[in-house]
């Protein structure tokens, strides 16, 4: 069944249905190496201990991205707010297609150099510390190694206000 | 910083704030082996591949479950929900301390022996095809074997709406 064969028991459109019903948040991950930067969107992200602190977010293999993590061993996460839809909508483009989507959109570098966008609610440096093979995509873990808040009473976008699917 | 050591640039309070921005779903997550079942509330899951269908959790290493889950290699995500607060509160006490938490609350056994809760909205059975080290967590990549819906057209029960705090 991991050899990529559905198992004769799956009823994928009640598959499909449960795994809509899973709530999400909308995240923009940035990252940077040497030589180019990368940004997208992400929903399969979540918190994953709390000592040390860690987040695991999936990430698909032919992502853009994917590498430039790979190599600096950096990810950020940047939190959208109620009301971003649009800023959501903007990463969720391909690079391949569109080029550099971080050009046209305010940002400024932390100490390590992440690109963190001036619009988010606040962000979270991680250092990776692992990495497993998921299908499709990879999981990456990182310790949260830098945080920084822009407003602090600000709620979060969610998957359900932006209207947006990526899952099933 | 992956032994336990808190980076030196890492602000704790700045780190708790943008964690705690994250969005999550409330989950019950059910297992069984040959000797004894067990059962969770769960918020750090995703899904983490289309194809195949993964979804990823992350279990606290002292949980009662996780032995059970490693063991027979199955794992039930139960999607909760709105209005299903006190449920999820349920499935959040320790076994240890309150005994079989599915003692009292209305189940019935998959084809693959795995405990569903009637009031949930539907389920994905996962079958275990990898786990990572995660902190004081452990994270399992499963492989959605078996789902079924029981409310086509419920609405899930949100962290946010249950107002449950497991992040930060």
């Amino acid at each position: 069944m991991s050899d990529g064969q559905t198992p004769e028991t799956l009823d994928p459109a009640a598959k499909k249905t449960v795994l809509r019903k899973f709530t999400y948040g909308m995240y923009v991950v940035t990252c940077a190496d040497s030589e180019q930067t990368g940004a997208f969107t992400a929903n399969w992200l979540s918190q994953a201990s709390f000592d040390p602190p860690l987040v695991m977010v999936s990430v698909e293999k032919d992502a853009h991205s994917l590498p430039i993590i790979q190599n600096s061993g950096i990810f950020t996460v940047n939190v959208l707010e109620t009301g971003q839809r649009r800023l959501a909508g903007h990463f969720g483009k391909k690079t391949a297609k569109v080029g550099d989507k971080l050009a046209d959109i305010e940002h400024y570098q932390t100490e390590s150099s992440q690109p963190i966008l001036n619009d988010a609610v606040g962000y979270a440096v991680c250092r990776v510390i692992n990495e497993m093979d998921a299908g499709d995509s990879v999981v990456v873990l990182g310790e949260v190694i830098e945080a920084g808040v822009h407003r602090e009473d600000a709620d979060p976008l969610t998957m359900a206000e932006a209207g947006f699917r990526h899952s099933g």
